[in-house]
């Protein structure tokens, strides 16, 4: 019995250690673009999961988004990041960063149709159980995911975390299908109180499943550990609201893939 | 092996059947008023463990309370459910409760004396590890717990849920030990808007630890199983803010009662 014992351990050990996080690239368009995402899974089974979409920060699909999308592959999902802004355009610079997500941020229709190219791919990937499907996005890609929720895309639940949350097409009445979970540094000077406000405002009026959290002392980008740590600047790391963010979307996908 | 493992399981069921959740009333005072708290914890062990103050609502100390604070006793934590207005006072219907509430809300001094006197009778329980004790507390309670914050006590960790959330005697900087969690309504008509931006910035300027939770579609006793589901009433229970507010304190209670 005790040889049983130590051969079972030994497999699961070995099956463990064989689980790998594998990352690739996959090249796919959005009418005449060519947009280059990343497929993210843990490869030590072959069967289909809930999923997760990870929609980018104003300098495009990089290695932030490589590693969250690392952290909820190992949570067992199956991850697409999106590629909102064309293969190879990634900026550089907080100018060249902010002039091109403004040209999404202004034309609305063109950011829902990026971002939906991006969740088909993940809806018909081999590994992706389409009826479980969450969104999530940072800073420019948590205004991305709420962008989807209110195109009406057929998603279980969508997470923002310090994501702009306004919208010149806002939400209609019981078009919204995803739950909605915003997390929001309540001193971002980037998102304002009354920009908050509208956002609720706008949540009510729709009927969506909504929810707010405020997190005392975080500005803009808490969860972007190369933010820096001064909050006069308007965005910095907050390991606090970090961690707590992770917590709540855990438990939120929790809930809404379940 | 095989009959090890049998008498392991008889074992461990056999324990864990006789774990019983025992409920004690207990007279104490706060000057020369008689109060009537209620002891709340799982007897299957004498082992000491964080510990968790459950303030009442506007009715006074009663079976909602005493339902809670086994759920939380189930959870691991020695409870004590205070006792603010008196020993029997327990008002029957809301305009008795309305002008009991009154009279601490109006009187903050008096109010945190009350609580004190209910936390100092948990802090010298048995079974209470002292340097893990957290405050929860629903409606007035919510008040009641954020008050005892206010106070500079040495808790780890308040959550209100669905509590009013000014006062009179605002925190002061640096002087709130225990970190906050205020879990709200984003539709509650008794909770409004200015008033939680008002304790926003009070807790920003007391630099406090804090996060606040809206949740959609909540009113005023979110939490409440006998308050109906008519929210045009103000008040009505909502299954959904209720898991998830339950949920959010758990996950708070785990990071601050480690």
């Amino acid at each position: 019995m005790k040889l049983t014992v130590l051969i079972s351990t030994c497999l699961a050990f070995i099956l463990s250690a064989r689980a790998e996080i594998v990352s690739k690239p996959v090249e796919y368009r959005q009418g005449d673009t060519v947009l280059e995402g990343l497929s993210v899974y843990d490869d030590a089974t072959q069967d289909k999961r809930p999923a997760v979409l990870v929609a980018h920060q104003w300098k495009g699909l990089g290695s932030y988004e490589k590693k969250r999308a690392e952290m909820l592959a190992r949570l067992g999902y199956n991850v697409f990041a999106v590629d909102i802004y064309g293969k190879g355009i990634r900026p550089a610079n907080p100018q060249d960063a902010a002039s091109e997500a403004a040209k999404y941020k202004e034309n609305r229709t063109l950011l829902r149709s990026r971002v939906l190219s991006g969740l088909e791919q993940l809806k018909h990937h081999l590994l992706t159980d389409a009826r479980k499907i969450g969104v999530i996005g940072y800073c420019f890609g948590g205004t991305t995911a709420l962008e989807l929720a209110r195109s009406g895309a057929d998603v279980a639940g969508v997470v923002s975390f310090h994501g702009g949350l306004g919208t010149s097409i806002p939400a209609q009445p019981g078009a919204v299908k995803a739950k909605v979970l915003a997390l929001h540094g309540a001193d971002d000077p980037f998102v304002p109180p009354a920009e908050v406000a509208a956002f609720e405002e706008e949540m009510r009026k729709a009927r969506v499943d909504w929810q707010l959290v405020g997190y005392g002392g975080a500005v803009h980008s808490f969860t972007d550990w190369d933010a820096g740590s001064d909050n006069s600047k308007g965005s910095a790391y907050n390991e606090h609201a970090d961690r707590r963010s992770w917590e709540a979307m855990k438990q939120f996908f929790a809930e809404v893939l379940k």
